[in-house]
């Protein structure tokens, strides 16, 4: 089946229609998986609402981007409740994007957590260094029955050989913990880690970024299903995201998950994701 | 694997231990195939806790229940995601609820109204006659690529032969239309019929009462999934819920679903679904 | 201490200063008693700020109201959870007024029901029939280990020998069944006699009336402490205070209470409450 | 300049492409002369999201539109604040769409009630009748210093000499009343006239319909600017509408105004407009 | 025409009666021109019934200011949807107000921020240099078709002569980085320079501040018009304010626009902007 | 009267049954002297319920605490609006609980800060110091004609000579002021001693710790009864409890009072609290 045929449209990001092209969007609106508040399904159309109300500049730039544009592919159609195969499709239309827009980075706009596992593995030929920022490692092994959940993506992807950074972590269950030191292939720097040290970013080649919102402090992004106290500011998000950007060989692709919208407050959590993907297209293309 | 296990504790309907028992209460926290906004996953525990705030006296029979009670055997655990595995556990604990307390009605209270379909799969041989108040059929063939789901659930239990009454319906697709004219075995009374007509109800035999609680009118009941206007009144439903179980053999079970209170305004919704048990579990009893 | 001390300022109800003066308006932000959800100590300024965005016209009268107007002397000063003191300031004001405005009708702007205990105590000597519209009858002896509240402030008034009309119940504990039968003084139209029979209003005499706004249906009035369904129409209970008022001698005076504005929806319950202060005056005022 | 390059794209109506075309829609972002609570510049993408989610069937005439569908033409582009140009653009593209158009029902989604002037004035020559549901006349001379607003727009239309059918009004200021009286083309049904008198409804010709929802009661509706108790149900508008399409030769046009969707309680006032477009497009069919 | 009949009463700021005056406040719920999510019409009020319950204490001085007060003129009576007469309306109370209490500052609760072009018009002779708080530049020569709105009220001013330090920016359009390089007389540190730079504010004259709550990080301020991420903390805000007021020779007047109570989370913009008017006053006083 | 009769069930502290016991749990759910928005009385559920979905991790230990859990006693039963009565209750289970869980912290859900009034008061024979953590300072004599109150609990304490460590307060009025200087056993570090100077934490002895909420930033903690503006981030608060627990023999007990969850967005003011009692008892249990 053509991938395009599983996706329709919806309103543009940024409500403009691309010329000069700094990024393909995907919204993947799924959160079956979740096990607090369901909602992150509306996040793709939200994110791109609050983005039609926002300046086309770059913060971490300087970049003006009013001339510059995305394609924005419209939300992947997924059938409700069917993980197996809604998570087929997604990496159906991951590797669709990545064949047909070589070159380009991939933004995918979530739903829940659980997506970025089709989207990597769909994508994984093409990634060096997978680079996570969220409170939670999400390295169970099962989460109540399950294997496949928003809980255990990123095991299911470490199983896989997939070398990954991790940064902003501030929960963590005890099985994590005790897996944590069987693993070779992940840096984790926690919340306090940022504070204190340095993040290492060199050599990351090719680089996939995941950004589950709730790594940012629940005060700057109350609208996600888990929020978790003591996060990251958006200025220490985005000198990370800067410093990693600057330290690839290329952004290969990004997601922004786990925004609830039906839990935000004046949409200030879809304001936020929207301005980052702003900034990573912005970083991606280079800048100041 | 014993049916208790797969139950959790929670807040007891009405706040009460039970001592003369007319209920059995058991919650479905299943929200995964809802297509619009998810949410009933925490109708059980919202509907107790209104409970808790309303007198213990039907309207419908005059009958005062304090000196009576429920067994509140609390939620259901459920993998989230996993539609199949999750309609086969709350199957079993509908067989094991059925067979534990012979003779007393069992109550669920919803989750999403696909929790019908394995809850009378497992009560089949016990039921006569299922009466459903909605305002949908729920009787298409598949919705978005799965054949079991919140739209298709009826389907699926008239393809295996049960007898039903259906009450308040306002919405239909083409399909649906047509599939009803090959039916038999199913009566339905459009919201216009109850206006205009007299429910037939004669020799129903052991019934199950299935309540979709967007068959009331949204003014009434606005925390549901899918808000129709043009529904029923309350009142309306508790003539109907009187008539039917007075022109019944026996109460065997009901159900409550698709009561979402996330989006309802002051727990009305919630606090109209734990009335609804009140003056079920009294009209089991007979009165007046 | 002069009464007048015992009142602060607020917005004027309907924005509007007096001519021709059709009524006395007193708030009473007291909520210290619910057990529910708090909140009725703000109805006053919400009721005075919807009766600012409604006309100055009357449905059950055609009276057109904008060359007169009330008397608004703003809130009772309160001491914050003392009970006791309370009630005496508020029986002191209603006293006060009532000296002062010598036949005009005193309305009271609740506030929880418990301040209906004070100010008919207050006016006892000149009132023959107090009308009670609730859901609830509040005849409870005690609550919570509480004999002067929200569910018990009626019988504190029937021990002092009121005559009472009670309209529009439909939630009763045991106790208050079985307390009704030894009372010769009391008439009850639950709500399902509202619908089936009249209402008989002969004699009345002078008459306040005591509105507890959960008499009318939560679809019209969803933001009250205790929602209860199966309620009165607005309509419904138009014609009764017509009815009523129109069968005495005089209206003496009048309650509107437990609204609940931080759990309503876009005011329709404080829009719903100004209109029937206007209803009110215009009725004692005779019409059509 | 060309009417069409006013209009601007967005989710197209019950998210369908039309084929056979049954009406033509215009969204009408304008709620600048507000006096209360302002918002209704949303109504247009929330009652287009809203109809994605209900089935293409209508009640009064049992007709599946299915195979039928809209031409969306999107929301006109306005200079916010602006009223005079904001009333000349829109009047364009109402003009436009009629020359365009010609024999398919225009509807036009509001925004508040002054949206009506320009349209009506637009297709003045093709109208005989113009029926208006409202809770309020809107008759006023001026309102605030300004004589073009939501509360005098019926004025202007009726100085043009526009003939007109008013339907629900409820709440009036003593000048609308006045000037009434001075009046022979305009025929007032107030809420309480509908429920006891015949709407009389003979030789309509050709009819535009405007429907400002504060005509249904706030409980159906309470996602409106200025919620006015004691109003129609939504069964007995559809009654009217029927009623009102039946008896004319023609339904030229409507338009659906005042929705506030900021203030509604889950998107009940949104679903309920978008339903009475698909109501009156089926009537303006033909049906049953 | 007096300038006083423009004005109409309110609660009182701080629900104070001033006795020696620090500050004159005059509410300008004004909004047409929001061009996202209108609302800021409420602000003032809304700002006034935080200040009620906030101690009258400043953080910046350490002054204790219950001896003291506000002459609180309540709201400017403006025609709704009628920019042009608005702004005229609006520029004659602050001349007006001017003119009467000299040598007390001036404070504006706003509204949208296109009041402070009227404002600083009718003072323009009294100020020697305008400080502007605000995540945005709002120097675009047109919005929308319109030369006067919140986008463009300050390049109206700079066209006037008026000198300007700007601080706080952060979202730019490519417009408005052009034409400020044409600029001479204006100063602009954005939210990096803040962080990074001294803000220099040396012989600034007669000076008089706006701010645009959207300059504060939306964590802190999300009830906005437009929240804007990567924003000034109120502690930062407090010590530009401090250093400002103290290089000042004289704080003339004050503006403090675009809260949004409609969208905000339990007041806590409202609250925040009362206590700025706190401060400032304290400030103009001197302190610590 | 045994005091576990003054209790009630309710859903256990992180959904967990204890073994190896870290704390003792009560919930106090009195909000009756709040002057300005009460539902602090559903907090103690709220809280409860947040912790459910969070980490059984403690960041400032590095402790995993999966292995141990809390006691958790449910909630004290009060009489509604009867102050001095619940102030005894509350005393009697809080010397109840002390005797019999010797060596255990006692950690307290309010409720309003009041409750810390009879809650030091039963356990003061076995406390040196009381640490305090609020925006305000609780010293007034008395408040709106009361003495017992949430505004005036600290003086009451400090008049039977406990010991006194405040910090992070931010608002004062001027009897508090002048009251402090008169006071010997009492340090106050206002949030800007917090930010500028070491606080002191020498020989604390035995400690009781009352965090009000409302000491943390509003951006971090909006849903408290009276959000103060410039406070301590959780960051900071998480270092100062490390150091005071850390400089104590032993935690004697704690309480966290005036959470509002009817005003907070997405509980995250909940989840804070909850995350701040499994830091308490992490700390009290020594760490890293
Ligand atoms: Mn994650
Ligand atoms: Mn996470
Ligand atoms: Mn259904
Ligand atoms: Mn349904
Ligand atoms: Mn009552
Ligand atoms: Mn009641
Ligand atoms: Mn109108
Ligand atoms: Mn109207
Ligand atoms: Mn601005
Ligand atoms: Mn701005
Ligand atoms: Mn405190
Ligand atoms: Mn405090």
């Amino acid at each position: 089946m053509n991938w395009r045929l599983l996706l329709q449209g919806s309103v543009k990001f940024a409500c403009m229609e691309s010329s000069s092209n700094i990024g393909v969007l995907v919204g993947v609106p799924m959160d079956y998986t979740s096990t607090y508040k369901p909602g992150s399904r509306f996040a793709p159309d939200y994110i791109r609402n609050a983005s039609c109300n926002i300046e086309f500049y770059s913060l971490s730039t300087g970049r003006i981007m009013e001339s510059e544009g995305f394609i924005d592919l419209g939300n992947i159609i997924l059938p409700p409740g069917d993980v197996g195969k809604s998570l087929s499709i997604i990496q159906s239309v991951a590797e669709g994007a990545w064949r047909e827009y070589q070159g380009i980075p991939l933004g995918f706009l979530g739903g829940e957590h659980l997506i970025t596992y089709p989207i990597v593995s769909g994508l994984i030929d093409g990634i060096d260094t997978l680079v996570v920022f969220d409170a939670h490692l999400d390295l169970r092994d099962e989460y109540l029955g399950s294997r496949l959940n928003h809980a255990s993506f990123l095991r299911r992807l470490v199983e896989k050989g997939v070398r990954v950074i991790h940064i902003g972590s501030r929960a963590y269950s005890g099985e994590e913990l005790e897996y944590l030191k069987t693993l070779e292939n992940i840096k984790v720097y926690s919340v306090l880690d940022v504070l204190e040290k340095t993040v290492e970013a060199a050599e990351l080649g090719r680089v996939y970024i995941s950004i589950d919102m709730d790594v940012i402090d629940p005060s700057y992004a109350p609208g996600v299903g888990n929020p978790e106290p003591f996060g990251l500011t958006p200025l220490q998000l985005l000198g990370l995201l800067k410093k990693i950007v600057g330290s690839s060989s290329r952004l290969v692709g990004f997601d922004i998950v786990e925004v609830n919208p039906l839990v935000d407050v004046n949409d200030v959590t879809s304001i936020l994701a929207g301005k980052l993907v702003f900034e990573l297209a912005a970083l991606a293309r280079g800048g100041r």
